[in-house]
């Protein structure tokens, strides 16, 4: 099968890659390596030296039997994209290609502004080149549980059956976005259900939740083929930023109060859940989206996790409460479902103490390059 | 009160602009004049002499004591945006500068991309600049009731509240739109909703129907001061195209069955409720939806009213189904609400015979002129 993956230079882009390579598909990759100038911009580097994506590619072609093929360029130009897909012929896009940094994107104007117009109008440009190339392709598009917000009511998959004054419709669930990014993500989502319905185009649309992890079957196999670690306000998550002030003996900076519930999974999960999306599309127009998390935690959850994770190592982690930078409940209901992937055999790894005194291990290693400086949040909300 | 007037070229934006000096306000106005561009490239022009948006103010100004002023220029150009707030430091912003047509916005991928381009990073662009510089001001944007698309349910105002698995939630109302352009006003409402819940600006987002009409009070003064009459298929709307067909002669065209519902409003009321949402702004960090139109008609219903009212004076006008060049459906439940502006005291003008023959009068002054090339539909939902 012709797998073809946007946003290959990526935290999840190159596991993907080396993933599918290895389950025998036809891998294609595109990237236009915007991420890595964002962290020029902004000043930040992964932890970790992340070999450019050539080299990458390089050193895995010589060493598998599944080769990966790259095109470097932006989607946002139309025709740079149309060749690929006319070329290549698709049958599975699987679309990281996006500004994944909700801190970034609440930056400033320019920031809030590149992040809408790269994220919407590039995958705009993607289903027209779909149209017109593959039209039976399977659309795999990455959007996130943070396109739904915090509702008082059970997070569905995407759709929601609901009755009004004794009247039924199915309506796409209800969303309440709380940044420029995760509001570029709800625009993807209704202008592809529009191309599903008006089209006949067919896609699944992963609201994965934030992952964790670092190590994936195939980045083990050799340094070079390592995906990146950011701990950074930027492009780090929560548990990065934690396990990296545990690292550092510094307090772990809890936002807020700390009751800001999320959905979690292993960056393993992810690799499984975006196979299993691949091995069932949905049919001709329809618009199929999965809730893709394992566990749900709140931030404190996290924090003590880890405190009593490190405990068995003995060693003594402290836990700070911080203004919290962003505009966010703290305490609200928050009941996801993510029954499709359970239904399709998802086994979760499991975010435990083993994974957590194993992730602070490989994090130690880089105890001297860490950058104090990258970690408190200095991005507001509301400024 | 200053009143910052986005887009007072187009077919309101002008109106809106004198109505608003008459009503005391001072009223600067902003345009880049892309929907001239627009016309020029598909080849279409206004049934009437439309004077330039200088000549205009010009000739009001000289003739009026509330004097308007103009702005030339791009709001996605944020600095040309930025200036003009900090100088003016307006009250209210009416927001129409947007692409106003959805078969233009399906007609290619160029015209999808520069309709959600220009729609939503405008938009956002104003957004970031009233936080800037001016924000207790009141922005009243220019919305669709197609975004809500033709749901089972009754289109509340908005926002809907819904129960789900025994909990409550108050939701922005769903959306279904069924074009690049609408989906770009979907997307604003959802950057607007998120900068009045962070930022806490005051919005109104007027979800409108279609507009008919052509004269106001203003407009008819003088000739001079009119303002467009579209009757081709990017821009003209239904009734100016029936309106049109019948002067020549032609048999009126509905397209497909005709049950396509959709609320409708003449121009005098869409000024009313402009200016009674300027009169009536939300607190801050509110987000105000109003549905704006005052009766709802099937495709079908129309042309049976135009045909009947013409028969009063002697005219026998047949009526042709099309095929449909959009995907849409042509028998379905709609039941909006537009109890607000009721409330408010609303008058509604009707579309009634009279009013459909001195609709037919006026447009027959220009038979000679009419093109009949652009009028049928050569753009496709589909293709």
């Amino acid at each position: 099968m012709k797998t073809l993956i946007l946003g290959g230079d990526g935290y999840l882009g190159w596991p993907t890659c080396m993933y599918f390579a290895n389950l025998g598909h036809e891998v294609y990759t595109v990237d236009n390596f915007c991420k890595r100038q964002i962290e020029l911009e902004v000043g930040v580097t992964p932890l970790n030296k992340v070999f450019t994506l050539q080299e990458r590619i390089d050193f895995w072609n010589k060493n598998s039997n599944n080769k990966i093929e790259l095109f470097t360029g932006d989607i946002l130009n139309h025709k740079f994209l149309y060749e690929i897909l006319e070329k290549i012929k698709p049958e599975n896009i699987i679309h990281y290609a996006e500004q994944p940094s909700a801190p970034y994107s609440m930056a400033d104007r320019q920031k809030a502004y590149f992040t809408q117009s790269n994220n919407v109008l590039g995958n705009l440009n993607l289903l027209f080149a779909m149209k017109k190339y593959c039209k039976d392709a399977h659309l795999i598009k990455l959007g996130t549980m943070g396109e739904y917000g915090t509702p008082n009511i059970d997070i569905e998959e995407g759709w929601l059956d609901i009755e009004h004054k004794g009247r039924k419709e199915k309506i796409l669930y209800p969303k309440k976005p709380n940044s420029f990014y995760h509001l570029s993500k709800v625009h993807d989502t209704n202008n592809i259900e529009f191309c599903c319905r008006n089209w006949g185009l067919k896609s699944t649309d992963l609201n994965q939740g934030v992952v964790y992890g670092f190590h994936t079957k195939e980045t083990m196999l050799d340094e070079k083929l390592q995906t990146s670690f950011h701990y950074d306000e930027v492009f780090g998550t929560v548990i990065n930023r934690f396990i990296t002030q545990a690292v550092l003996g510094k307090n772990l900076t809890v936002y807020g109060k700390g009751g800001q519930q999320r959905g979690y999974l292993n960056i393993m999960d992810t690799l499984n859940c975006v196979r299993m999306a691949s091995e069932n599309p949905p049919d001709a127009g329809e618009f199929n989206i999965f809730n893709q998390f394992t566990e749900t935690f709140t931030v404190s959850d996290i924090a003590f996790k880890i405190q009593k994770a490190l405990d068995k190592i003995n060693l003594k982690i402290k836990i700070d409460n911080l203004k919290n930078p962003r505009n966010e409940l703290e305490e609200h209901y928050y009941n996801p479902s993510n029954d499709k992937f359970i239904k399709l055999g998802l086994k979760p790894h499991l975010f435990n103490d083993e994974l957590i005194i194993s992730f602070y291990k490989f994090v130690k290693n880089y105890e001297n390059v860490i950058n104090k400086n990258i970690i408190d949040p200095k991005i507001s909300w509301s400024k």
